[in-house]
C-alpha cells in the first residue's frame, strides 16, 4: 500500500531544497553545452523525445529528484492507480482514464463489468456507427449523408476533442483520411450556437451530445438552441442527435437520439479525450481507425510511464522538474509553447488537464498544504508567441519555464524556398534559439539589450504530429499532471472549485439573491 | 516636465506598502458589499461602466492610489506623449497610437507632416479602396468581385485585427454590414498558409500584407507562399495584393501590390489596430463605416484617459489597481475573462499587448528595477473558462487578480429559453456569481469544498459587443497598459527581448552554429 504524504514531509524533498542550484546559462555554453544536449534527452513512444537539457538540473538534482520520486512513491501510486484503486478519494471514485486505451496491470471490475471491456465494446459500437455513417448506411431521413459533426460539450467535453480535431484536421486531409467536417458548441453565450448553426449545413449534420451526467446547463440550453434549429429546418432533431454520456443519465436510452455511447463516473472530463467523450466526434471526422491510431499512441505512452526508473519515464521526470521549479525555485506560471499550428488549441486544453487538476490548497485528505500546487499554465504557438509574450519571457522579472514542442516535418506538405530555406526550417530553427536564447542570454553593455539568461525550458521532438504522436503527447501530458498531484499529494481527479459559483448562478436565475451579487444581478439587467 | 523615477523611489508608493489590506470577503459582505457595487464604478465611453467593487480596495486605499498617480505624474506624462514628446525613449520615437483615432493635444508634425492629418488621410485612402473594391469598381483580372480578405502578418499585425473581426464578424453579419469574410495567415509553420489557402477562393481573394519595416521574415515567406498559389492558379499577383507597411519600407510604391496603405514609426505593432494596420482588413470586412465607428469608441475612451482625475479615468484607476495588486499584494498575473464569445481572442491580444509592453527588467534609462513589472496575461471566454481552469482560481494556492468583461445582450438576438431563463441571462448570471463567489467564498467544514474567497476582481460592463464599444475596449486596455509602464517606469514601447532569438534563428539557418544551438537544430533536422 502507497503512503500517501505531503511534499513537504518528505526527507528528500527537503534534500531537494538544499541542493545545489545549477547555473543554467554556464552549464549550457560550449561543448559541454552540447554534450547535455546529447544525454539530457529520454526516448518517449511513437519516436518521440523528450530533452531537459536546458532545465535547471545535472546529475546531482536529478539523483535528488529520483530519490524524491521513490519516497512519494510515484511508481507504487500509479500502479495503484491503473490496478483499480479508489485514488479520487473525494469523490470516492476509481481513475480509469489509462484503460481507455490499454491494461497496464490487473483487470478492473466496477459497477458489475469489466472496465476495459467496456470501454473497448463503447470504442466498438462507435466506430460501427461511424462506419455505417461514412457508408450511407445511416443517413438523414432523406436517406442523403451526414457531412458534418458538430459536438456540443464544455470543458472536457470540448476543449479535449476540439484541440485533437484541429491538430489532425489537415493531415487527415492530406492522407485522404478527412470523413466529415467537425464543428463544436460549448459557450452558453447563444452567440456561440448561433454563429456554428448559422455556417452549418444542419439538414447534413450530426450533432453529438455530451455530458456524463446529462445535466450540463450550457449543453442542455445548447442542445436546445439545436433543437430549434432543426425543427426550424422541418427536421426531426432525433434523427440528427447522438448522446455521449453515462449509462445512468437521462440521456441514455432515449428516443430523442440516434444512438448513445457510454462513459463512466472513473473519467473526469479533462481525461476523457480517449474515451467515448473524444471517440465519437474524432471516430466520425477521421474514421475509426485513426482514432485507434491515436489510442496506440496514448497507450505507448503509457507504459513509460509505468517505468519505474524515471530516467526512463519521461513524463514521471517532466513532473519532477516542474514541482522543483514551482516549490524550490519558485517559478508561478508554466508555457507550453508547441511549434505548430496544428497544436494551436493543445494549450488551452493543457491549461484545463492542469489547472483543474491541480489547482488545489487542500491535499487527499481535506487538510489545508503549506505549499503551492498547481502553476498558472498558458502558451499559444510558435512562432506567433515569438510576436506576442516571449517579450517578457525572456526579459521579465519573473521567470517563466516553457514547455516546447516541434516537429521535424509539417502536416500538409508544402513548403517554399525562402532566403535559402523552408519554412519548416525556419519554424525549426526558431524553436532551437528560443530556447537557447532562454537558456544562455547574451550580455550587452546596453542593458536593454540585456539578455540575463537562465531562463529553464524542454522540448519535446516528434517527427509530425499525427495520430499516434498525438496520442502520445497527450497521454504524456496527462501522466505528468498526475505525478505532479502524487507529489502535491492533491486529489487530481475531483474539481469542488467550481461548484460554489454554479449555486450561485443558479441563485441569480431564481432571483433569490441579496446584496452584492443583486446590484450585479441588476448592473447585467438579469 | 515630467519626471520619471522609479516606482519604488516615490513616497506615495512607500505609502501605499504600508496601507492596511483589506479584506474583501469582509467588505463585499451583506449590504455593505450592495453599497460598494453601486459606488466603486467609473463610467467608460460607449455606456461601458468600469466596475471594481470586488477589488482589494477601500476609499483609503483609494485616495493612496491617487497619490501614487500625482506623485507620477501619469496624467502629465500621457499629456507629454499624446503631444508628441520622445516617450518611446530606447527607440528614440513618439508614441502616436492615440492619433490615429483623435487628436488630444496639440498638434504633432514628425517626417515633416502633421501626423494627425497623415493618419486621416490613410483611413480615407483605405475606406476609398474599399468602397470601390464592395461597389465592384476595383475587382480582379476577370472582373469579378473580391470576396474574401486574407491578412498576411504576425504579431501585433495579426492578433488585434484577427480579435476585432472576429468581435465584429456576427455583429456585422446581423445588422447588414457584412461586406467580406476575412482570414488570417501568421504563423511561419508552412502548414498556416497551406490550410488558409486550401479553403480559400483564391481567385476572389484579396490579401493584405502588413509588415512595418517590410521585412519580417514570416509574413515575407507567408507572402510568397500566396504568391506561388496565386500563381499556380494561373493569376497575377499584383492584382490580389495590397500593402500595409511603411512609407519608407520596399513594399511602398512597388507594382507588386494593387495599392499601399501606411503606417509610421510612432505605432507599435501592438498598439496598431486603429492604425492602417487594422484599418484595411476591418474596412474591407465590415466597410469603413464600421472602422469609422470602432475609432470613435477608442477616440472617446482616450477622452476619459486624459482626465487628471484618477477617479473618473478608469484606465488609470484599473493601472492603479493593478500594480497594488502585483507590486504590493505580490500577484504574479492576471485572468482576463470576457462573457461574450465575439471575443474570444481578445484576451491573446491583450496578452501581447500587456506582455510585450511591460515584461522588462530595465526602466526606461536602461536602469535594472528592483520590482517585479507586467505580469503573466492569459484568459479564455466565459462560461468556457469556467468548466476549465477555474477551479485553480477559486481553490489555488496563489490568488490571480480577474478582469471580467460582460455584456447585458448578445449579438445576433436568437436565443432560447430553458428552465425560464435565457441563455443571455445564464451568462450574465454567471459572471455575476463568479464575482461574487471568488469575493465571498464560502465556507464549509469539509476543506475540499471550502472556498477562501479574497479573491479580487473588476467587470467591464457594456450594453453589446458593436463597433464602438469594442473600440472603447480596446483603447481602456491600451491606456492601462501605458499608465502602468508610467508607473514601473519602464519604456512599454519597444520590445528588444523578441531580437536575440531572431538573431540565432538566423545562425541556424546559416549554419553557423555550435555546441547546445548546433545539437538542437540537428535535433530537429535542420
Amino acid at each position: 500500500m502507497a503512503t500517501w504524504s505531503n511534499l513537504d514531509t518528505l526527507a528528500s524533498y527537503q534534500e531537494l531544497t538544499k541542493a545545489a542550484r545549477v547555473n543554467l546559462a554556464e552549464v549550457m555554453s560550449g561543448e559541454k553545452g552540447a554534450d547535455r544536449v546529447k544525454n539530457y534527452s529520454i526516448p518517449m513512444a511513437e519516436g518521440l523525445v523528450y530533452n531537459y537539457a536546458s532545465k535547471q538540473v545535472d546529475d546531482q538534482l536529478l539523483s535528488a529528484l529520483a530519490k524524491l520520486a521513490e519516497e512519494a512513491q510515484l511508481s507504487e501510486k500509479f500502479e495503484a492507480l491503473y490496478n483499480g484503486e479508489v485514488v479520487n478519494t473525494g469523490e470516492k471514485r476509481l481513475v480509469l482514464h489509462h484503460m481507455t486505451r490499454g491494461q497496464l496491470g490487473q483487470a478492473v471490475e466496477a459497477d458489475g463489468v469489466d472496465k476495459r471491456s467496456f470501454y473497448v465494446e463503447q470504442q466498438q459500437r462507435i466506430a460501427d456507427f461511424a462506419n455505417k455513417v461514412h457508408s450511407g448506411e445511416i443517413t438523414n431521413a432523406a436517406g442523403e449523408k451526414f457531412t458534418t459533426v458538430v459536438q456540443i460539450g464544455i470543458g472536457g467535453s470540448d476543449l479535449g476533442p476540439r484541440a485533437m480535431y484541429l491538430a489532425l484536421e489537415n493531415w487527415a486531409k492530406k492522407n485522404g483520411l478527412f470523413k466529415m467536417e467537425a464543428k463544436f458548441i460549448s459557450n452558453v453565450d447563444p452567440d456561440d450556437a448561433a454563429a456554428v448553426l448559422a455556417s452549418t449545413d444542419v439538414a447534413h449534420a450530426v450533432f453529438v451530445l455530451v455530458s456524463k451526467s446529462g445535466t450540463t446547463l450550457e449543453t442542455l440550453t445548447n442542445e436546445s438552441f439545436v433543437k430549434d434549429a432543426l425543427k426550424n429546418a422541418g427536421l426531426d432533431p432525433a434523427k440528427h442527435m447522438i448522446a455521449v454520456t453515462s449509462e445512468t443519465s437521462p440521456l441514455a436510452k432515449s428516443d430523442d437520439y440516434l444512438a448513445a455511447f457510454y462513459m463512466d463516473d472513473y473519467i473526469g472530463g479533462r481525461f476523457s479525450t480517449t474515451s467515448a467523450v473524444g471517440g465519437a466526434v474524432l471516430s466520425l471526422a477521421f474514421g475509426p481507425d485513426v482514432f485507434a491510431q491515436f489510442l496506440e499512441g496514448a497507450a505507448a505512452e503509457d507504459q513509460l510511464a509505468a517505468k519505474k526508473d524515471v530516467m526512463e519515464n519521461p513524463a514521471m521526470l517532466d513532473a519532477l522538474i516542474g514541482v522543483y521549479e514551482r516549490n524550490v525555485l519558485g517559478y508561478p506560471a508554466t508555457a507550453v509553447l508547441p511549434y505548430s499550428q496544428a497544436l494551436s488549441r493543445f494549450p488551452a486544453h493543457l491549461q484545463q488537464l492542469d489547472m483543474e487538476s491541480n489547482g488545489k490548497s487542500v491535499n487527499r485528505f481535506g487538510e489545508p498544504v503549506n505549499y503551492p500546487t498547481g502553476p498558472v499554465i498558458f502558451g499559444e504557438p510558435g512562432t506567433n508567441g515569438q510576436h506576442s509574450f516571449y517579450q517578457l519571457l525572456h526579459q521579465g522579472t519573473d521567470i517563466v519555464p516553457l514547455q516546447f514542442i516541434g516537429f521535424k516535418n509539417n502536416q500538409m506538405g508544402t513548403d517554399v524556398v525562402i532566403q535559402d530555406s523552408t519554412s519548416q526550417q525556419k519554424l525549426c530553427a526558431n524553436v532551437a534559439a528560443q530556447i537557447v536564447a532562454f537558456a544562455c542570454g547574451k550580455s550587452d553593455d546596453d542593458r536593454n539589450k540585456n539578455f540575463e539568461g537562465g531562463r529553464p525550458s524542454s522540448i519535446i521532438i516528434g517527427e509530425e504530429v499525427n495520430p499516434k504522436t498525438l496520442g502520445a503527447l497527450l497521454a504524456h501530458f496527462e501522466n505528468k499532471v498526475m505525478f505532479q498531484g502524487f507529489l502535491w499529494n492533491v486529489n487530481s481527479f475531483d474539481q469542488e472549485g467550481v461548484q460554489l459559483g454554479k449555486v450561485l448562478a443558479k441563485r441569480v436565475l431564481a432571483h433569490e439573491t441579496d446584496g452584492a451579487l443583486k446590484v450585479y444581478s441588476d448592473l447585467l439587467n438579469i
